[in-house]
């Protein structure tokens, strides 16, 4: 028979099973941490009606979309989880209760230009918190805790969350007469970090027509520095000339305040008033996230307030916050970078069971103990000789191996081997529980991400 | 602005938030009882190469398959997780040890015409144990132990697992001198249960063309009843007529032989010489698992043994067993038959933290202390009279709130309310945890099924 070649298209992660168990790792540490704060797990199609899904329209997306018809329908695979959330909350809003608190981990697909690092098919881990006509500034406060909980809990510690309000960027820009032009200044300020302070200065006067007063005024502005507090007292410099300024001061404000109390450590959040997020929706609260020995990374974290969700399919207003992390990408970054924990068990199992007879009950009974006392447990019964038994142990890294000899069934006991240390004992398996509980433990303490 | 009607394909399924936790507890267990058996988490791609998915071609998965073209590829969504399992395994054969134990739990995507309880988006829960050459019966023995943990950890008692060997069928038909008719006439008897015998004998004589004799035997043979020991019995009166046959009884002896070992009870187990499942690659033992109060659903959990995994792939020879379930019609049926658990809470939140005054410092201090203890909690601070706030929490069913007044701040202490019993209690909030963590295992309790 003609054999097709096997592949997989390129820019789609597959994982072999040791690190699909780190990743399985990620997923579980993502849902526990945003259920702690009262998130709800959503779970919407990856497929829609196209005009749904570009109700917004827009370059970029329609080009990059996964767009296709079947029968009459035409239809598009989901590029973000945004989207699909602002259609649910206006389909259900009457059976929604208000702020709905949602997380959702899903794969989004963008069909962009194949590159390293690039996927079209990519894991977002969203939570959005969505008002019904509005949201306190609490929400906004504590999004930097969630984001700060999520990686800490991940085990990255090296890491800042970077704030800034878009409220204060826009009165800032009103002051100085250009709220016209802030969208491309905001974008030109954006780049700071990688072009310098000359270049952005040159874009704003020669590309945008600003005066040299005006572009000095924002670099001056965005030049403010120093610690949180700091950087707040600079700023109420500026108050009580700009309505919209001085709200968005008394919201960073806000959310600087409950820092302490959220548990977020000051080493791990800064004030950064040239964050402003590409994009035009985000109207209060932004949010980066970025490694500090990695910085060309990128934001890892992003997010901000926006103040109407849904505006596309209803007329109720629906403000919100939300932060979201390309978790494949992240997850690739870190396997490049070395920074994923090479001491937690990745294999399938925690114990396996090698029935060293051709009687297997009692093997099996062992093995169904085992499961019973919640211990991930294999049997291996394929006609091998012994040392491809302990090898295929050993290369997936199963930590434990069971062995069941006549002696051992003749005395109801089992043999249990460490396969780390190589130590080996004959026990009860009733007491090889206990052991394997403490044991599995401690292998499987400390955290998925393990920095150097 | 012009409105989008907000809508969800048909055929398509989206829960509200309670249904959805629900769903999430059908995931976990899954998850869990899977893995306890050495099987290890696999994700593939939602899109592949529509030449690797159609490798094996075939009408009717060609006709529902969603494919179309990105550029200048030819792409197709995955209508089962069997397939691309195959290609994993071709692909990644030289970095992966065997036997190979993989779960997956993903959607699959098929363009039926769409009907009640029908989807065109669903998940697959799989599990494959892949061998190399080779594989023990072991693994066919232990697929019901599998089966019997899962429904029973889902919370379902009532339901029957059934299992037949298809070695024992090919045998049979090859001592009546109907190899080549086997395939037509065990798709016949698969229908025994809707159509009654003599309708199976007149498509056996009259479209097949079977003699009399021929289809008097082989429904004497289907009409094989009994417990599985004397169903054995009765079988062992065939014996030593065909190879093929006395394998498959053997094989048959060695998966029931070790039942009680693997902890699975009679009651939920029988030998049924009717199966056969309708696909012609399964080789051994085929199993089917139906609820016993609801025959009308079909089979939950399905699947068999096979010879070659990945023949259009690779010309390694590749044999496995592995069942599937259904996740989302499974889902669709429990909820439509009342069969979900109405007691466990489905809330986003163990715990709502509303503040009394304007100081909501120590609300999140106490928001923060919860969850570092791990509970679930939200904090209200939304501009609302009190009413609204006990109705959110109402609402949503959120089982405790702590209220946080100016008396509880002096006095370093939280009022703690079961929203269920409508008790109040103002204790420290140290002193709260193990309250609530006590009273939560106890609403949590039991399983996400529940049989009347």
């Amino acid at each position: 028979m003609d054999k097709i070649k096997p592949r997989t298209l390129s820019g789609f992660m597959e994982l072999l099973p040791a690190k699909q168990q780190q990743m399985e790792r990620f997923f579980q540490v993502l849902r526990e941490t945003y259920a702690l704060y009262g998130f709800t797990p959503l779970d919407t199609p990856v497929i829609e009606a196209a005009e749904v899904l570009l109700a917004k329209g827009g370059g970029e997306t329609e080009k990059q979309i996964y767009r296709f018809e079947k029968g009459d329908s035409d239809l598009a695979l989901r590029f973000d989880l945004t989207v699909p959330l602002a259609k649910y909350v206006a389909l259900n809003y009457g059976q929604l209760s208000f702020p709905f608190r949602r997380f959702q981990i899903g794969k989004v697909y963008r069909g962009e230009r194949a590159q390293r690092g690039r996927f079209r098919e990519f894991y977002q881990a969203d939570i959005d918190i969505i008002g019904d006509g509005q949201l306190d500034i609490l929400n906004e406060a504590e999004i930097p805790a969630v984001i700060y909980r999520t990686f800490t809990a991940l085990g990255l510690r090296r890491f800042q969350i970077r704030v800034n309000n878009r409220k204060i960027l826009n009165g800032f820009y009103a002051m100085l007469g250009l709220t016209e032009q802030s969208g491309d200044i905001m974008r030109t300020v954006d780049k700071l970090d990688k072009i310098g302070p000359d270049k952005v200065k040159a874009i704003l006067t020669e590309d945008l027509g600003l005066s040299e007063a005006q572009a000095g005024e924002i670099l001056a502005f965005i030049a403010i520095r120093g610690s949180n507090g700091e950087i707040l007292e600079k700023l109420a410099a500026y108050q009580g000339k700009n309505e919209l300024f001085d709200r968005g001061l008394e919201e960073l404000r806000a959310v600087v305040s409950c820092l302490g109390a959220f548990g977020v450590p000051e080493d791990n959040f800064a004030v950064d008033l040239t964050i402003a997020r590409g994009l035009d929706y985000y109207t209060g609260t932004v949010y980066e996230t970025t490694m500090l020995d990695h910085p060309e990374i990128g934001s890892i974290c992003s997010g901000g307030r926006y103040d109407n969700l849904a505006e596309y399919y209803t007329d109720k207003k629906l403000p919100g916050v939300g932060i979201s992390i390309g978790v494949t990408r992240l997850f690739y970054v870190l396997e490049e970078q070395g920074l994923l924990n090479p001491n937690q068990p990745t294999a399938p199992a925690d114990v396996l069971v090698i029935p060293m007879s051709e009687d297997f009950v009692k093997a099996v009974e062992v093995a169904t103990a085992l499961r019973d006392a919640g211990i991930r447990t294999q049997l291996y019964t394929e006609k091998k000789k012994f040392k491809a038994k302990i090898g295929y142990a050993d290369k997936l890294g199963i930590p434990y191996v069971v062995f069941l000899g006549e002696d051992e069934i003749a005395n109801n006991v089992i043999t249990l081997k460490d396969m780390a240390s190589g130590q080996q004992q004959t026990l009860p398996a009733a007491d090889a529980v206990a052991l394997l509980k403490e044991g599995l433990a401690r292998k499987n303490a400390g955290t998925v991400i393990l920095e150097k």
